[in-house]
């Protein structure tokens, strides 16, 4: 299964702590790339630029236009899933989710287009409380992958973590031999 | 079980909105409150504004001196668990840390002074991967109640979100009614 996440919404002033957070929470919970439907490149070079460090192939592209990018998901079988405190409970759906072809995960911001809820395949809530758009993507990745995703690798790293009951322990590799 | 949050190394000018992300996401996934090592009350009043209207009995506490809050948590015979990414991996941890009596959740923000390390009971990782704290709170909190949390109530609430396949449906009540 490719599961992606697009983030929407994103208002470049405001948003680009949160949004990084998004992309790296992606990366590290198994999702292969995010779809920035916003004009940053600040945010795009601080994700790729962990990505080369902390390895794996986890991509982000931004520009993206969100209408035409759910559409091509699924028009290509995929199932498109927006995150939202209105959608039905996670651990009602998250079932049949998970045996869709692939996953495009809608995160959006402050406001939403109120298209997306329609041309959405699922609107899915991580409780029907406020919170944060981060928290709800990792809760749902976390339940999509059962937990699979936490023991991942992330091949051709050039630094990585051993992990450790105190302090903290890291191994730094040469890039060329990774 | 009572679970707590303990939010450290948080910066007022940059970190609140973080912050406030770390305090709603414990809210709507099972702990009864957030202690803040720092000293901001625009955040303490905008977590206990969610709290008032959104229900339950959150509470939310500024100015707390981390160590004591630590001493005193494992004093009363609870568990004091930090979220690191050079932790041990939550998926080979979690089971015994739900046998704890009570569980404060340490949460710090990009720079945690040395000693909690050593204060901790666990120090765990949501992968060895840099992404989010308030992902990393997220799915621990998840693991930790087993996704039980997600179907809470929160008694008390002047609005509520009816959840929906499609569209928006909310529930206001006069909170006298409540």
């Amino acid at each position: 299964m490719r599961v992606a996440v697009l983030r929407l919404g994103h208002r470049p002033e405001r948003d680009q702590r949160v949004t990084t957070h998004v992309g790296l929470t992606a990366r590290a919970l198994g999702a292969e790339g995010m779809y920035l439907a916003a004009d940053d490149a600040g945010v795009v070079t601080s994700i790729r630029d962990v990505a080369a460090r902390w390895g794996g192939d986890f991509f982000v592209e931004h520009r993206v236009r969100w209408r035409r990018c759910i559409e091509e998901w699924k028009a290509s079988g995929g199932c498109a899933v927006h995150l939202t405190m209105y959608g039905l409970p996670v651990q009602d759906v998250v079932g049949r989710i998970r045996a869709s072809k692939d996953v495009l995960v809608i995160v959006g911001a402050e406001k939403v287009p109120g298209d997306v809820y329609g041309l959405a395949d699922y609107n899915v809530a991580v409780t029907s409380q406020p919170h944060s758009e981060i928290a709800a993507l990792a809760v749902f990745l976390d339940q999509l992958f059962e937990g699979k995703e936490l023991g991942r690798e992330f091949p051709g790293a050039a630094i990585s973590i051993e992990p450790s009951p105190r302090g903290k322990k890291t191994a730094e590799r040469d890039r060329r031999e990774a």
